[in-house]
């Protein structure tokens, strides 16, 4: 199965951009199954006349549920946006006066309106619009992660100074200056990336394509982990950055941050689209207001002579080793996520995609440079130190704008960039799923788009992650930075390492130098990962390397079940190269008398529920219908005739709390007339499902030759709170049934007001 | 349906006496139902042997399932006890291999176990013994509810009179005079009860069969009211009787309170049996324990000449008025409750049963006041006031023993007699449940017995609504008490009026005498009533009030729900007086090509869909049978070959995202050879279930008269957790198909590994 999708992708070129296509939701047959099913198809050919199961005749006209596509993406005011058509104005005026609703409870209807509200109307899926940004707009959208993780970066790394005291803080500078050479190492070694991956580069496409698949599934549960920590990270970061402002608010912090978690789930459900205008402001407004805060800082110190202002004496908590200036250095990396963005979206790129992606990668680098440079230096110049009650840029922005207007401009613009930058993973993590889904390493539901074109699991799984994350380390920055430079790094240092391979094999042009620049990066990602795992191991990084090992062994074990459902489903060659065994009909067992203790044991294995259940042809198929019968009321007599109606050998069987109800239900079953055999279970201890599964399971021991149909009659109730009042025999009934090989399970509908 | 059952139970005599019957749960039918069942066989007669429904020759021999009955009710040392036979000893060689255990997950596997190691092995229906106690039995079993009252009755009345300070407490002998006196009159109104209920008459009866409906059901309310009190109160009162013992585990007593529920609980699921010697033990030692406390106290108050001791100067927190009386005078009335047990329980006593109950009354009244007179008495010669830290039998224990081993007994029989006085509400509970969901004035789930012949599902709601209320009211005997007594003397009152109605109508010899003393009854109960309702309105009453009303509500609409589906699964005699309908084939409505607007409006209303479904006969069916169909694998090709095989007209339905794969569908659908029509439906916006309804929703708008069947292929794994890795597509079909009228849902499941 697997097997044909991958060629099937391959049809159709453009591997791994991470659009979904029908082919992955409904992968299509190899040449070896189209094989067989023709071959199957002959079969069918000799028998059907015999059979009648054409019936080509039918009795009604099956033309009439055509949903002709309509699909008409008309320019909004944000051209990037989504034309929105409602579901109810889709359909012809055959479908029209259908297609508004299923029917269903008046919950069920309550329920769908509120989520039409919520998320608007569904959109189909030729409403795909392939966005093509500008690199005036792709630079704001795309290094919104990259450029907000100034907000906290710095902060971290002092955070960790200041534990080694006033002394501590002098290394400020030299490690800063080290994760700016680490910045642009990286940054070039990306630049090669995207020359090499036009169609998108995700680590987990790099590593897995040239490094393997151990490699590929790590650097996956990587970058899973580092996601959900950039939404955890990015939040706690913004809600700091509005209670500095105004820390009245400080202690509704955690709910204003799951508030802001769902506020982009819902968005995302709906399917935010990352609109150029819209998306391009918040992150313009803070590069703006970095550089204001950064010239002005710079403009005091300059009247100070660049003397740095007076810390106040901190008493160190740890000694100053080479272990807390790396894990500093560690901390402070954490500027660097959001760096791999635009590798990852070349597409969105206008042509010529990669040589636009290339030039916006490089401005990227330089702005990241520019502000984490500035803000450190500005930091060492105004002798500000990290508070739990208020961000080093609040600190920052009060000292060089006091509180007015530009101070609040500068709190805003940094919660709205990082509230940007949480989105950005929103974009992603359902995006890694889905490529995860179909190479089967992840289950199939990440490939399902929504009503509105989003990937809707993968968005809901990363909240509740992210939610879960961000509750727990109780909305605190500090607390989930030491998680996330392991995934970060990790997924760096992989695909980095990947691009390595990649050049060695295919030596295009300039290869020795693009590849001399990603061991460059490659060596530094991996010593800075090593830094991290090791520094911060007991700080929280051991979380993300658990994360990721259990990861990993559920990834490999899904792709095992997967493969192995496959095989069971492929057409089988075997059926047909023995054509005997299909075609005649199976010869019957002799009916033995009933005793079961002189039948040969025949206790069902796997093999033998799989074995059994091959039956492509219709002539294959022996049937039995068995009616199970509460009672002799409408709708078990409805049942019985369904059963009757279909002509084949029928037994309508009863389960008897007592002898006496046993003698009644045969005193009736005679008045009726005995049309069908009946057979009374007793069941001396009133339980209805394990006498009937019990029953079932001898029929299917004493001839495994036949199909066995259970028919239930169930009574459906309009409304919802009535389904308490009556039994739930039959779906217990099928529940049981379902695991029994070669079973059938027919339910037969009683509607009651 | 109800008129049927009552006529049916009629029939077998004892009507009411709470016994379940299998014609409770498997109504049976009434005479016109037989009538029109016969008709019908009639009918099927004349067709079958065209139709050949009846395949006498069945493929398999059916007669391998009997469950032969083994019923040896052993007698034990508890002559009472039932003796439990193991569902895997029960079989006969034939069936003994695959009793044990119904096919399933390992998950499910283990719950069994778990459940069977905490309720024992399931019991048979003929396990059912009918227990008969002596009267030395009975007493104590039967009455382990009102006395226990002693424990907490005068403790509220004392509670309420200290309010108004040491004068509150002077009318502490007066009003304990006037509650002895209700006790009689209430104990010479329930004699007259048992002579005119000998199989037992529980207030629901009394009151439902002489005052009417809506008396019946208020007394019902007021019973389940009261029986969920009296576990948490009774649980409350035990708990302080240990922390006052023992007063370091106070801090623990809701925990405590939450174990002792559960333990009655799981004890009852098991069926715990009202085992003679087990069961009177606590009620003697707590008479014995009482007794010598009060002649104890008694005589301590001789040596002191009956000088009252002196009490703490009190505060008065309230004016003693006429309402603070009539509070203390209804607060203590709770210790009245359970006196209506022996007149409930008749049938359990030998020959002459209501003889040895009266006597019995007799018995339980005079101690009963004997026991309250001298406690009160005791109090109020010892100067005992409330506490909360310790109860007042407690305190008087400590006056009168110390803290030696008497004292330890004191303690530990009253703890004791609670419990098993909360057990009584665990027998009583589910018998009215049983009794109003056999009236379809609750869910039938309420007539099922359990594996151990327990009402499982009664106790179950008891134990969660009494841990409910346990927790709410925080474990608080007093804050409990207030709701208490009005549950108890609605019920006194109701039944007692019964009784008044009943004695004018039979007029059996000394009906006068038997109706004065039951009008004394209901007079004084409702007073008290009506006492407790007005003065403990605003401290808990309404609660007990509005749930009456509530249930009251409920019931109304589970009977009219009940009702309405009995006559829509009723064999109607309409079908059977026009037999053209139903014999001759329908006249098969002319195919219109599909403009629908053209069609006649057709919404479909519930009364289409009853009218819809009558189809008793093979012959009235029309069949077309559709297999939805997501890729063409193997699973997909037996649900096909199934569909092929029964012969009818099939139509085979793939709903495909996207032209394109619709086409490739379509293509591989000629490869196969065409065999069954296929028809693609588009889902622009990828849903499945949506167009997959409204599309065969149009079939039948098209076909009113066909019966569509929709064959699923389904994929079952093995495992549980391999659920989660497949769509749950079929499931969600199966759901949203259940409401469409004249519908047929077939699953072929498809094992997987």
């Amino acid at each position: 199965m697997n097997k044909a999708r991958s060629k099937d992708r391959g049809d159709e070129g453009e591997p791994d951009s991470g659009v979904s296509r029908p082919s992955d939701v409904l992968p299509g047959l190899d040449r070896e199954q189209l094989r067989v099913l023709r071959q199957v198809g002959r079969q069918w050919g000799r028998v059907s006349p015999l059979l009648g199961v054409a019936h080509r005749a039918l009795p009604v006209d099956p033309d009439l549920g055509a949903f002709p596509p309509a699909a008409d993406i008309r320019p909004t005011r944000f051209g990037q946006l989504v034309h929105i058509t409602p579901l109810g104005g889709h359909a012809s005026a055959q479908a029209a006066d259908v297609a508004g609703e299923i029917p269903g409870s008046r919950m069920g209807r309550i329920a769908r309106r509120a989520r039409r509200a919520m998320l608007g109307a569904p959109l189909k899926s030729t409403a795909v619009a392939r966005e093509s940004m500008r690199k005036l707009v792709a630079l704001p959208v795309l290094s919104a992660d990259a450029l907000s993780s100034v907000a906290y970066g710095p902060e971290a790394m002092l955070g960790v100074l200041v534990l080694a005291g006033t002394a501590g803080l002098a290394y400020c500078l030299p490690i800063a200056a080290a994760i700016a050479f680490l910045m642009l190492a990286v940054g070039v070694s990306y630049r090669q990336t995207i020359r090499a991956y036009p169609h998108g580069g995700g680590s987990y496409i790099v590593a897995g394509d040239n490094l393997g698949l151990l490699p590929g599934l790590t650097a996956a549960g990587g970058l899973l982990i580092d996601y959900v920590l950039t939404v955890a990270v990015s939040i706690a970061s913004g809600i700091a950055a509005i209670t500095s402002a105004v820390p009245s608010l400080a202690p509704a912090a955690v709910p204003m941050g799951l508030a802001m978690i769902a506020l982009l789930l819902v968005g995302n459900l709906r399917g935010i689209r990352q609109a150029g205008a819209l998306f391009a402001a918040p992150t313009y407004a803070f590069i703006l207001a970095m550089f204001a805060l950064i010239i002005s800082s710079l403009a005091d110190a300059t009247e100070r002579g660049f003397q740095p202002a007076p810390t106040p004496h901190l008493n160190a908590a740890e000694g100053l080793g080479v272990l807390l200036v790396m894990r500093a250095f560690a901390s402070g990396s954490t500027a660097m996520t959001g760096i791999e963005a635009i590798s990852n979206a070349v597409p969105v790129f206008r042509p010529a995609r990669w040589r636009n992606a290339r030039t916006t990668l490089t401005w990227m680098i330089g702005l990241l440079i520019a502000l984490f440079a500035g803000v450190v230096a500005i930091v060492h110049l105004s002798g500000v130190i990290p508070s739990s009650s208020e961000t080093v840029l609040s600190q920052l922005a009060h000292l060089t704008f006091g509180s007015g207007a530009m101070y609040v401009f500068v709190q805003a613009a940094t919660a709205a960039v990082l509230l940007l930058a949480a989105n950005t993973a929103y974009n992603d993590f359902p995006r890694v799923l889905f490529l995860l889904a179909r190479d089967d390493h992840a289950p199939h539901i990440f490939l399902r788009q929504g009503d509105r074109l989003a990937f809707s699991n993968g968005i809901a799984l990363l909240s509740a992650a992210a939610a879960l994350v961000y509750v727990v380390f109780d909305g605190n920055t500090n607390s989930l930075i030491p998680l996330y430079a392991v995934g970060v790094f990790l997924a760096f240092s992989l695909s980095q390492a990947g691009m390595v391979v990649h050049w060695r094999r295919v030596r295009t042009p300039h290869w020795r130098k693009s590849l001399a620049f990603n061991a460059t990066g490659a060596v530094l990602s991996t010593l800075v990962l090593i830094t991290a795992a090791i520094t911060k191991f007991t700080a929280g990084a051991w979380v993300a390397l658990v994360a990721i090992g259990l990861f990993f062994l559920l990834a490999t074990r899904i792709r095992h079940h997967y493969q192995t459902v496959g095989t069971a489903l492929r057409l089988h060659p075997d059926t047909v190269e023995a054509p005997d065994r299909t075609l005649a009909p199976a010869p019957a067992p002799p009916l033995t008398p009933p005793h079961p203790t002189a039948q040969p044991e025949a206790r069902r294995t796997d093999r033998d529920a799989e074995e059994a259940e091959e039956e492509e042809t219709p002539q294959a198929i022996h049937h039995l219908s068995v009616v199970a019968l509460a009672s002799l009321d409408l709708a078990g007599l409805r049942a019985l005739a369904y059963a009757a109606s279909l002509q084949q050998p029928t037994l309508a069987l009863h389960i008897s709390p007592s002898e006496e109800e046993a003698q009644r239900f045969r005193d009736y079953w005679t008045t009726w007339g005995d049309h069908v055999p009946l057979h009374v279970v007793l069941s001396p201890y009133r339980a209805i499902t394990a006498p009937l599964i019990h029953y079932i399971e001898a029929l299917h021991r004493q001839r495994p030759d036949l199909t066995i149909t259970v028919i239930l009659p169930e009574i459906v109730t309009q409304h919802l709170r009535h389904r308490l009042l009556h039994s739930k025999d039959a779906t217990r009934l099928r529940h049981a049934l379902r695991p029994l090989p070669k079973i059938v399970i027919t339910s037969v509908p009683f509607h009651v007001p």
